[in-house]
């Protein structure tokens, strides 16, 4: 505390007291501010000022110091399939179908349960605060036991209640998947942690009637509708002989484009494509190495930027990518961006680290409560120390955040004020437990895997 | 030491035993051995069998035990300008002439010379030995001081003698750098870490002359040639209006197209091209990251793949990418190749580490030396520790290291049998005191940094 202050002055009590080295709010937008300080009570942010200010006015219950740090909003993973953890590395170099139908499907038919999805999900939970995730967009079976597992570990999600055609241990069919949705809503206890997305798989396993009910859903609860679209070039080919038209052209007629819409890889786009969903204020969910790994394609995200469409970034799942880092993929989405469309000024820092963050907020309608270190928003913050030489000198730490970080350079992770990593070490999840756990799990699903050597 | 063995038994005295749960020797390709053990003797591997056998036949004065870490030769970088790390995150965002001419040209013309050069290439080295590189191919200017760090530090390296037609503190012209690398080759005394290459900067910074002169020093040094080409569609359309034919041919014409040729970057390449480069039996050195982060293109890796040439990675410098985390480069190579070349079978794992060892080896007429774990060959070995749960389950060691690893999970680096890196920890670099050495230079060069907010 400072010495120099006036005696007498009244300080507030507050919870905590966050000064960094560097402060990154996002919003407003490439902004960096030096020796400033974040106040907490309670979940909240409730200040965002210089420390030497800071340590006039507030008197913190907590105070953390981080002199080599930047400080920014938590990393919002767009799109993911957390229980997938458990498949990670099982099937890679494959085509897509021979991927899906021969290793991921049968694998899934096999193992897919409440029990292992929980294992699977905490381990991908475990991986994302580890590289600064706070909030995940999943897309999955048993969407009750990932928001169960959400909750325990203290990671905020938006949780996709999936519908599909497609029988699995989850539900037998379309009608029995809505059933499930509308069981797993009614029955899940309000929490501030928690909300819920409808999330029909894809255009190519769900009906005309099934998208119909989707919309009224929709139309009633105003969750968002989180759906992979234009993945591959293939799934645009098969529409239009099965439809006679595109699919984002099938969504649009069936009502479906609208400013709830997460549409998730969006690689194979023509400009009426861009335009159907530029006009919904629909949002891309952009996963570059699922996208590229997968041979999917290349989303144009200058062409998106410039039409003004919001597009956050998603990791996919484990076994599509292999790996849960946020700083990775929007490093990627960063350099791809650029080469994609032959301009090395499109996708800058500033806009990389917003598009992984306030964008992601944005597509699941939660861009007043995260997203951006602003007043009054929940207290979901990351510190990430660039003392280490991988990542100095230190012109700008907004570059390093986008070009050069390495995820295990997050320090702090807090969600709700909470702090779920101090000091590089997660402080709720046991990690050796969940491998544990998932033993027996990896010994059946490893027959599905790709030949080895 | 193993209870049953025979007395009287015969034990060979060995300096090391290194015994891993995985050992990935990338020569028998695609290979995994499991509960494997690598003798070490001076500098030399001298034997690579099951564990339990190697415990009966050798009496190491020393043992490393890696129980979750898979052992595997070093990462070769196969282009780098290592003093470049002193400008990191200087200047990013931007077109490719306003960052050299306005920003990385004049921060090189104030403040490179000999002292400044050391510093950025000990904290490259430090960067790259804690990232499992434990070789590199230099092209930058006083290679003299590049060769002493890098000896100093234990790490190999060829050394690049630029010639250039730009004026720089090394030299004042193409002549005066000819003169300087003569110099540089008479004056250094014979290192085992150290090889040399002659180093062109490129087609349009040599003239016709000097690519001659180089021609007959390749043919009586057989050192190898070490180019940018191809980096940018700006640099073939200059070529066709200066020269009337693409820098490809032109080198070709020139007699520089030889088995030594090392050309980085081959972004822009016609089947001509590809057919000029495969007949010479010329090597490419593929820097993906450099490559989309300037928007330079994509390089046809496939295509390459496919005419049988050998294909090298390389992290270009640290203003560029801006890491040198071959890991993290090789992982981005595998996946592009896969989007660029439209099928998800391109570069699978085991390929994408044979490019970033065997293949950078070979690109430096160095693999009767280093790039795998042969017997006879260098001790140049890594390990990596797969137990972090980034890294589980473990179904393939190999799709990890090529999909999912995070460069901080190396654990171990040898170079000729010296540990450098030792449990995360390296062994001989200060990077403390680096830092503070580089501080005045950091500096002097922020003045030539790009805006920031």
């Amino acid at each position: 505390m400072s010495l120099s202050r006036p005696k007498g002055t009244r300080m507030e009590t507050i919870d905590h007291l966050i000064s960094a080295h560097w402060v990154l709010p996002i919003a407003p937008t490439n902004t960096i501010l030096e020796n400033h300080s974040v106040a907490i009570h309670h979940d909240r942010i409730i200040d965002m000022l210089p420390t030497a200010d800071a340590e006039k006015r507030y008197q913190p219950q907590q105070k953390t110091t981080l002199k080599d740090h930047a400080l920014m909003p938590g990393l919002v993973n767009a799109h993911a399939h957390t229980p997938m953890n458990l498949f990670r590395g099982l099937a890679d170099d494959l085509n897509l179908m021979d991927w899906l139908q021969n290793h991921i499907w049968p694998a899934e038919q096999a193992l897919i349960n409440a029990e292992s999805v929980a294992i699977g999900c905490q381990l991908a939970i475990a991986e994302m605060l580890r590289g600064g995730t706070t909030c995940f967009n999943d897309h999955y079976f048993f969407p009750d036991t990932i928001a169960k597992s959400a909750i325990a570990a203290g990671i905020r999600s938006c949780v996709g209640l999936v519908i599909m055609s497609v029988p699995t241990d989850w539900a037998s069919d379309e009608d029995a998947y809505f059933a499930k949705a509308k069981q797993t809503l009614e029955n899940f206890a309000d929490n501030p942690l928690i909300t819920w997305s409808i999330a029909p798989h894809a255009p190519y396993t769900v009906s005309d009637a099934s998208f119909t009910k989707i919309r009224e859903l929709n139309a009633t609860l105003k969750l968002p509708v989180h759906i992979h679209l234009h993945e591959t070039a293939f799934e645009v080919d098969e529409s239009l002989k099965q439809f006679g038209k595109r699919p984002v052209q099938r969504l649009h007629d069936l009502g479906l484009l609208t400013p709830e819409l997460i549409a998730v890889h969006m690689t194979q786009l023509n400009d009426d494509d861009i335009n159907l969903i530029k006009n919904a204020g629909s949002h891309v969910a952009h996963c570059p190495e699922s996208n590229l790994k997968l041979a999917s394609g290349f989303a144009p995200i200058g062409k998106l930027i410039d039409a003004g469409i919001n597009v956050a970034i998603g990791t996919d799942g484990a076994a599509s990518n292999n790996n849960l880092d946020m700083f990775g993929e929007l490093q990627t989405a960063a350099l791809l961006a650029k080469a994609q469309s032959g301009n090395p000024t499109c996708l800058p820092a500033d806009e990389a680290l917003a598009m992984a963050t306030i964008n992601g907020a944005k597509s699941l309608g939660l861009d007043k409560e995260i997203g951006s270190i602003e007043k009054g928003k929940a207290a979901d913050l990351i510190a990430v120390d660039l003392s280490h030489f991988i990542t100095q000198p230190v012109y700008n730490p907004m570059s390093h955040l986008a070009y050069a970080v390495n995820s295990q350079q997050v320090s702090h992770v807090w969600v709700a004020g909470q702090c779920l990593l101090k000091e590089g070490e997660l402080t709720r999840l046991n990690t050796d437990a969940l491998l544990d756990a998932a033993k027996p799990w990896v010994e059946k699903a490893a027959k599905f895997g790709s030949e080895k050597a």
